[in-house]
């Protein structure tokens, strides 16, 4: 059980490394008759493409997404999407002198261990890169959950020490794309590019945090036990490169607070239940409750620096690694459309399990 | 797909309700011609067991295992393990007032509304006693992780808002069980008990956190992409009831990090790789790299309050909701064993994906 | 993986060995608000249950279920359904003869090879005792199916030369359980019963067959590829022990057959699509079409007879193995409710991947 | 849950409909540092390949592989292994005339119920070139056995009326690829050639049977209750198109026997356990036990013929429909690399659940 998917009955098989000849995937389990938008789902990986900005990776590549089946006269057919994105700025030749290092936090020591062959380039199957195939995957989840209105928006909430203040039901999350960032606090965001033009010229990286609000989820998503709605969002969210936490709702403030403060009262508004606070993010007993799912996801700073760092080679020897090739400062912003996109397959699958 | 399985290859089966005649399970996977300690496992169940201290709900039960099956001559024949743990402080009628009540923050009104015909005493599958099959089948995987040396040990490092200042690598794991709160630091366990009492005395409940360590992993556990070591540790713990936040290393600090103060520099101890700092929590690329793992669990505080509370019955009603019944002022503490067995579950899981 | 689950979305787990306390297992899956008729259910484990006739295995248990969660005021909740059957008559020391000898045809030898340690009595989790679980989940799913008007039947179609030469949509079938071999023939029955005598008095055993209709499928059922609706039967059905092959429709005589014969023509019976010869046996591209399923599944003869035959003991020393014991001379009528049990399993496992 | 995967730990997921651009799979849990033979790989799809003979179809497909993934410098990585087989010789226009019919025995009615939107060109999803996939997955499983000397040998047993009477180890498996129908019986090939001439020239099609030979496995693979050896395979071989039994070891046959005939002595051959007959076929308890393990495969004609048939169309009109287009005679010989494929992804799994 090596993986590669994800999900129960809405599944998404991906494979692919940085410096193979292309990312990709199978969609298996999407209902049939459903149009498949393509220029949305390539808007989707636009959103995660290296080289949106000055703060982010130079690689250029066009990540458009071929579709190799389960698509007819533009409608799904019940048969498993397989789809394919090139990998097409391919320079292995920049990474001959990682051949034999293990750069510090990353994968490279890791994945030598447990698998002794391995393709070091780029990462292989450890890069970043490999999110493609869940930002496709996602785009076709978003089209299947949009026919229930249910709507996914990420936004980046925090750059290393800075941070928006605001409660995320009070923020305009219509500013999200107003600014490369995918803050959409303008001022928060002003401070952040500051913030990373200087972190930029240490040669150093930094990380952040991304929220993310899912509104107009029905009732009922999620299972009692072991795959609670907001267990299969936390496994989804881990299972991110660089992601170091998650909490929904309350989150770790919960910790602080005392019961009466942090129970949710239910009050009728019309003929709908509604809870007056929505501590519990939406979710009781692992089941959606019909608020809005909101949730925080940590992530650590990218570990390929543009400074001399200590480590050792393959042999065991201590060598210097010097900082060159592509990097972000900030992954932050270009994992705005991943979180969204793990999320969407996980209501995506919950939708299915509860057969709405 | 309902839910009620964890694990691939070392997979637990749970069923029951607070109020039916028993709690129990099923173990699949486990491997033949080991030694079970039945005694170790019934330590393990009382850890959790209700009426340990004052601070602790009343419901008395002895809590022993009976094993059905996969045990012949005391060792494991690599047939599934079925146990039961009855039900025997069993009061139906104590939730008579809570037959038509939506209680803030249970799942009352989840459940209703998924399932329609649903066991409302004690809150039924819902009910944390539901954790008790949790922690016999972490039992069991810890006793198959012994034999690999592989240690978890979790701790309460904060309840409300008293909490352990001090790192996780620098206290002193030996003395958990020195208080009855598992709080390996004395000084921090006395005010928590003053903390608690106060809580008590107001009807009130509060929140928590577990800090859990994992020791003598072999490198290698953990799968690259979607079944990251940290994803399944984190699914792990969002599934256990009230648990509101997961962070495993540097965890929601990392956000505010740089890379240069963040990565983990490799060195050579002896002939055995070493991370000289251990911000990556053990697992890089989503596998373990032989650093100790650790992570920190917030949980919310106890919904059940001994106060009265605004909410709505099955009609839509407005009523008023007297707290009265058993009830913990804190849940913490017995969650300890709960977050190792879920967390021995993961590791047995992964070590036998990983083939050791 | 330890294969003790089987099903996808209605699952049953099972658990128990022949002379451990007790066979039980876990239905995880089966939809809530359903009525579950334990009066059914018991009916349906004393189809199995030894000692309804002098053909059978003199073992006597009394073989009733006791339901240990998932059902409140009679009805399923959603959650998982576990019950457990007590192994009553168990005689253990009847098998210390057989604790060091591998005897011919049975598992002995090849869970000694794969386990190491093992309980051999009365096979242990081999025997034939574990398909009361089978039978059991299988009663739970046919209660399911009823409510679509789904029904399952099977029959005695040979025992050893003796065989139904009728095609089974002439058998009258409401005939089947007139006799204690359930073959609806009542003549073919009459010569089966003669010729068991003889069998028995040779102290042999003998092989046969078990035919199978399932009628009311909606169109549908089935997943196109690999989870074929027939792929699910004949796994099923291979599943049980003592089966050797399985065909379904025009089965094996199907390679002597040419296309213009084996085609079954499409028309609409008032306004509904039929098709006029049934070779296809209900299923087409892997999905049912509406019309009956019909199947044969092959049953080798016990393994266990009362004639000395040679055979090796642990340390690989030639020994005579003395027949001695319980025994049925034929199994195959007792395996009739597991046959059905076994089915009833994968149609309701389908109607609910289906969503119906 | 759609069917597209098969394997538990050694995993092929599939894509592709018969006249989409591409067939493909992903493999995932294949293990690293195997060098990956994709000359073998392409001879294997050669030998599904139509076109081979006047028997066969007469589409003209290059068929070789392209692997996207998990290979580097000649090696598997542990990463998943993703492939595509070109689609080249779509001629859709071919399939106009069937667009608005049910053809008899075809899965064009089923489809279209259950999936409303379907990709009726040469059977989309449900054409047996979907195999090639399969093929392709079995290779790359061949080649992982191979290290083992695990071997896997199919051969056309059956055509029609025309079969081969030796027990199957008498049989010279060497000889199955002297002659276009890979039957090892020259003489019964000969004969069979002379029949298919014949049914050609009716215009018609005809059915048959695949023998298979696994030899060298170890004890052991194989679990003992729903994935017991035989049942994985029986599921893997009616998954494939066209075929309507499975039987293995004594088969269908042993509904004759007696236990005194059927019981497969043990012996001891040098230091090693054997049997002295086989009608266990290699398996016991659901385990192999080391000796050959040999199974049947029954297949029903080809549906498509060359002769008018009455159908309905898909408003309910009856149509007579006339047969033209591609068509094979026989599809047996076509389908032996088919079923050694599946064979090997069974084994394949079977000894990494085993963990050989």
């Amino acid at each position: 059980m090596a993986g590669n998917t994800f999900g129960q009955l809405f599944r998404l098989t991906t494979f692919g490394e940085s410096h193979g000849s292309a990312i990709g995937g199978i969609i298996d389990g999407c209902p049939s008759g459903m149009e498949l938008d393509i220029k949305f789902v390539n808007s989707e990986l636009a959103k995660r493409k290296p080289g949106q900005s000055s703060v982010s990776s130079s690689r250029k590549e066009k990540d458009e997404i071929t579709i190799l089946s389960g698509i007819f006269e533009g409608k799904t057919t019940g048969a498993p999407i397989a789809f394919i994105i090139p990998n097409q700025d391919q320079k292995p030749e920049d990474y001959d002198h990682l051949k034999n290092v293990y750069r510090p936090s990353h994968a490279d020591y890791t994945y030598k261990a447990k698998y002794g062959h391995t393709d070091y380039r780029g990462g292989g199957r450890a890069s970043a890169r490999e999110t493609i195939a869940r930002v496709a995957g996602g785009a076709v989840a978003k089209i299947y959950l949009n026919k229930f209105n249910i709507k996914i928006q990420a936004f980046v909430s925090q750059i290393g020490e800075i941070k928006i203040s605001q409660e995320i039901n009070k923020i305009n999350l219509n500013k999200i794309d107003n600014n490369i960032l995918r803050c959409p606090d303008e001022k928060v965001a002003a401070a952040m590019i500051k913030y990373l033009d200087k972190i930029k010229k240490e040669g150093d990286t930094v990380g952040g945090m991304i929220s993310c609000k899912i509104s107009g989820c029905p009732v009922g998503l999620g299972e009692p036990v072991f795959d609670k709605l907001q267990a299969d969002l936390a496994k989804a969210m881990l299972s991110i490169q660089a992601v170091k936490g998650f909490e929904y709702g309350s989150g770790f403030s919960a910790a602080f607070m005392k019961g009466s403060e942090h129970n949710d009262e239910f009050v009728m508004k019309g003929n709908k239940i509604h809870t007056i606070t929505n501590h519990s993010g939406g979710i009781q007993g692992g089941i959606s409750n019909g608020e809005d799912i909101y949730f925080n996801v940590a992530f650590k700073p990218v570990s390929t620096i543009m400074q001399t760092q200590n480590t050792i080679d393959k042999k065991g020897k201590n060598v210097l690694l010097e900082g060159k090739g592509r990097h972000d400062v900030c992954v932050v912003p270009r994992a705005v459309p991943i979180v969204e996109a793990m999320a969407a397959l996980v209501i995506a699958d919950h939708c299915i399990r509860h057969h709405i």
